[in-house]
């Protein structure tokens, strides 16, 4: 009989999700971080950095549907969108399946993860990574952002791991100025903000930060099966509070237009509208509220 | 140094969370279930169930909240709630929050599950216990509702575990007819559902099954961080479907006549609304959708 083995996820000290593990795929210490990819007993593949759960195959929908589609459908005109990090490729596959978008850039810093996620995590990218509109870079994205002009971007999604370790700088005062600069007054930035029922400060700080940089900064919710702990929170950054206002039929039209209705497991325009409606335990911990 | 000591919820065979116990309060087999209540290092006390979480401290707002408060301020004017099982008396807590709730009575199959919530978990049901408007009563809720006078209480609460061991007979036809006789054409009746992404055949079953009995059914959501694996939903069932219908207004004005507004930490009239926009993934386990 074989040896029953378990990966627990070590985000939290006492607390967590663990995963039966049929057969380790790779692991491997890059220059960066430890990433892990296992085939999991309950969710297919699953792939670990520094012990905690960027994606599974069985749940993936539910985020990359909201980080990429929420934004896009709020903006309305998406047609240049800068992607930092997703190394897996899943938020470059939903963001290139809007037919109107022209060019997709995406900054991730670990080659290690997205060679590693094409050989072993196929379906995530799918064949995002060879769609001409499709540009994928290995640098920091603090670096690009940087260097980045003024307008050149509609959309800005920011799908950092936590702010420790790699993804700190991802949280700063200066990441956060050159993204308000890159994509102007009409544009939309949003960035992964933690579980605040386990990470209340993670939301806090960011939203604080931000609101520096952004006239309308607040945030909105995906449950997402594998990130444990509640509602996670993608924090939402724009000059213009109308973005975020849209109704469902604005939404639902949009959607259309963008070939996407109907191809959604978590998504809807109803959702979407949804989804910034935050439970006071969240709402307290934005700037204004 | 003492030993560290896990524990991990058994529901699903392949993945589950996991909890450091700083100590073990109860363990009981009754003659229904083992009852397990622990002092966790991250989320204060828990029960377990037959190795199933019922409840923690830290978050049971959530799932309260939305079990009691979403169909008394749907319905309007409840004045009777019938509460199945919720031995721990958390429900029993929010409902009668109400200021304009007359009678509520609670029926739960196991003594042991009650007498060790009180004295273990006694922040859980507050002083609801001894309010002169509750009726705890020990008794199996398929037994209650067959007794039940027609248009006897306004809203039921079935507050059950997963439809398998004691709490089964809560998802039956019978018990489903009853429920339907006893709030007639103007109430609601609202049932733990389970969570979709690993449970779809629950809420699947349940609603085609109440389907028969109401006009009106849906579900609702709760993200509840100790109840894992993304949304759990909350079966929804009435004769009238306006009473999903209601705007933010509405509830506000209703949950300040009934003295809960400011008093909730997930609960809003916006959460309240949000909460029956289902992800396909969810609305595709209904009956109509």
């Amino acid at each position: 009989m074989a040896e029953v083995s378990w990966v627990a996820e070590t985000l939290y000290p006492d607390w967590g999700q663990r995963f039966r593990v049929v057969r380790e795929l790779a692991h491997v210490r890059s220059p960066f971080q430890e990433i892990l990819i296992v085939e999991t007993a309950s969710h297919g593949r699953a792939m670990l950095l520094d012990g905690v759960v960027q994606i599974t195959e069985a749940d993936e929908f539910a985020y990359q549907e909201m980080i990429a589609h929420v934004p896009l459908l709020a903006h309305g005109d998406a047609r240049r969108v800068l992607i930092i990090g997703a190394g897996d490729g899943g938020v470059l596959r939903r963001v290139l399946s809007h037919r109107r978008v022209e060019k997709a850039t995406m900054v991730e810093i670990d080659p290690d993860v997205v060679r590693l996620a094409r050989e072993h995590l196929p379906a995530i990218g799918g064949s995002a990574w060879d769609d001409p509109r499709a540009e994928v870079l290995i640098a920091d994205g603090i670096d690009y952002v940087r260097m980045a002009e003024a307008g050149s971007y509609d959309v800005i999604i920011v799908d950092s791991t936590d702010p420790i370790g790699v993804g700190e700088v991802l949280f700063t005062d200066e990441f956060y100025a050159d993204c308000a600069r890159i994509v102007g007054p009409r544009g939309v930035v949003v960035n992964q903000s933690g579980v605040p029922f386990m990470q209340a400060g993670e939301l806090a700080e960011t939203s604080a930060r931000r609101r520096r940089h952004f006239a309308d900064v607040s945030a909105y919710l995906a449950a997402v099966p594998t990130y444990v702990g509640g509602f996670m929170t993608l924090g939402w950054s724009a000059q213009d509070p109308g973005l975020r206002r849209h109704d469902a039929a604005t939404l639902r039209a949009r959607a259309d237009k963008a070939g996407i209705l109907g191809t959604t497991r978590y998504w809807s325009p109803e959702v979407q509208v949804a989804s910034f409606a935050l439970p006071p335990y969240i709402a307290e911990l934005l700037p204004e509220h």
